[in-house]
């Protein structure tokens, strides 16, 4: 029998399916893209496997989330069965930007917290030849957002919009890592600094902008929309949303499941300014608060121990689930009651997330 | 006696002197509107003051050559009576951007290198309060160029300009550095890598594009120019100009006057892939690349003293010489021979290199 070749209908281009290996396709195109790059023509071999392996190393190996959010977004909004090969790839390309920007501030951070592994291996960092040249590293990390913004957009009316919202979210999120560097300093404890008000302004700024505003904006951009307001909405709700998701963090770094989140805590012995400790220190009595001041940020298991016991006194776990309840309701209904964008672009955000265990 | 107005002439506009304190007034100015910037708006004062500090001590204090340098390619251009405050103002604003844009990369650079002394004191890094946490000023540094950028040229014919011209520069200038890095990583010799292309290419990414090419293509786009032969013009006369720059440089850590140039060198002891050295590895005998294998990169002053008497049986000083007279002749006859620019946006920056003693 003769093969019929199937009429080309609008069904037809919905065959796109967003999983992790149709979005790790794009990755390895636009890694040829920067390694073929004109402007860097001529470039000594060494040069060129450095980047290659610097790139393998440290961006597509995350959970992909934030990347493959602006293809949800652009979905949401103009209709997945509307998307040409084009427009997915397009989305793909920026979410991959953010996911640079990601891998960018993780080398930084940490490099400046010394840390030694990061997504189950050693940081970039402390690989033997590497070093401080890392230091290089996350900057041309960070150039190759802009590169990759040239090669898909430049000359498109898109284009000035998404130079600026990278380099605002960079610099946001560059804020935030100043803000929790002189709120928590690397080696200096002062629990003074450490208000609900700064932990929000730190959490807004070092991971809600960059995690939740950046991709839902750029699926934005990508729609066409223009309309100033439409931007203002999604930038209270995602805000909103990232200070959610942190708090759930911070949560279920003392009360989650090391086997499901795939790491045993160490909020307390780290000193980190965190949900739960600036909410004990506004709610604990004087001597709970001695308790914490005595026994926050030290190595031993007896002094995690006892801050975990005031946590206890204090209902900590309640608190959370209470503020989650609310938290999830004031979203639920900021969505609702907005007529600027479709709700689906935050309710499918909003899904992934609420009461996560991991 | 009644005061007569002064009637206004075009002769009004060009009381601006263009001193380096003309100039420091327009970093006060930037920086203030950096501190203010409504973006991070509610920032508490210990942010405010850090930024703050953190400007001060990395963006100001250099020789302002590259920064002052917009205003003379926009003057030599336009002609400095036609140009009114508000171009002024924004050719230095522009200058300050790349002064930031070098602020960016030292801070980064003394990081990598281990570096103690920067522009007479400490380097920021080194400062006991700052250390690792400089890893992320020099992240605000650059956004700050951006920010500048915004607010004086956004919504601008040239902003799109100015954005691609300041993240290419970036770029290049990064590319260039891990070309250093991976030719000389620091503690360990190989030169084996220490080629006259090799060289030459790290010179031209490293230096020649944000020193050179990046004041004149600046001052290019103030004045309005369009037309890429022109900048294809300038790329390739302040690539060829940043190279001689760059060996004078080296030149002058050997043979300069130590007392003039306000350092002793020590390219020899920290084995710099510098134009002598590159030069010494070509012309040398079998026997003189020996002397230097066994000594380059010695703290030792008995073997520094063995690879300057290979330098001087070669005749470097007097092959420099050479190299010097050419290279001007060269910049000279492109200069003259082309019409696309005004041959003064070349001559007054070659002038104050040229023969330079320090």
């Amino acid at each position: 029998m003769a093969a019929v070749a199937e009429p080309q209908t609008k069904k037809a281009k919905t065959e796109y399916n967003h999983t992790r290996e149709a979005f790790l396709d794009v990755y390895a195109t636009l890694r040829q893209e920067l390694l073929d790059d004109k402007m860097l023509e001529g470039q000594p071999q060494e040069a060129k496997d450095w980047l290659r392996e610097m790139l393998d190393y440290n961006v597509p190996g995350g959970k992909l989330n934030r990347g493959m959010a602006v293809y949800d977004v652009l979905a949401s909004i103009k209709g997945a069965e509307n998307l040409g090969k084009e427009d997915i790839f397009k989305a793909n390309a920026l979410g991959w930007c953010i996911e640079w920007l990601q891998a960018f501030f993780l080398v930084a951070d940490d490099i400046m917290d010394g840390s030694i592994t990061r997504r189950g291996q050693p940081c970039w960092y402390k690989q033997p030849k590497v070093g401080m040249v890392a230091c290089n590293d996350y900057i041309l990390l960070e150039c190759c957002i802009y590169r990759i913004l040239k090669f898909h957009f430049g000359g498109s009316a898109a284009y000035g919009q998404l130079l600026e919202l990278f380099l605002e979210t960079t610099y946001q999120t560059s804020h935030g890592q100043l803000l929790d560097l002189t709120t928590a300093p690397p080696g200096h404890i002062d629990l003074s600094r450490y208000s609900m008000d700064a932990y929000l302004r730190i959490v807004t700024y070092k991971t809600a902008f960059y995690t939740f505003y950046l991709p839902v904006a750029a699926g934005l951009v990508l729609a066409g929309e223009a309309r100033p307001a439409a931007f203002e909405l999604a930038k209270s709700i995602c805000v909103e949303m990232g200070q959610y998701f942190q708090i759930q963090d911070d949560y279920l770094d003392c009360y989650g499941d090391p086997a499901v989140i795939g790491k045993i805590g160490t909020d307390v012995e780290d000193a980190k300014c965190c949900w739960l400790v600036c909410t004990a220190l506004k709610e604990a009595s004087e001597e709970q608060k001695d308790v914490i001041k005595a026994n926050y940020g030290q190595k031993d298991p007896t002094a995690v121990a006892k801050v975990k016991d005031v946590y206890r006194q204090l209902g900590l776990a309640a608190k959370f689930e209470a503020y989650e309840a609310q938290s999830h309701a004031q979203l639920s209904a900021t969505i609702e009651e907005q007529s600027l964008l479709p709700k689906q672009v935050f309710t499918s955000l909003l899904a992934k997330i609420y009461k996560r265990q991991k």
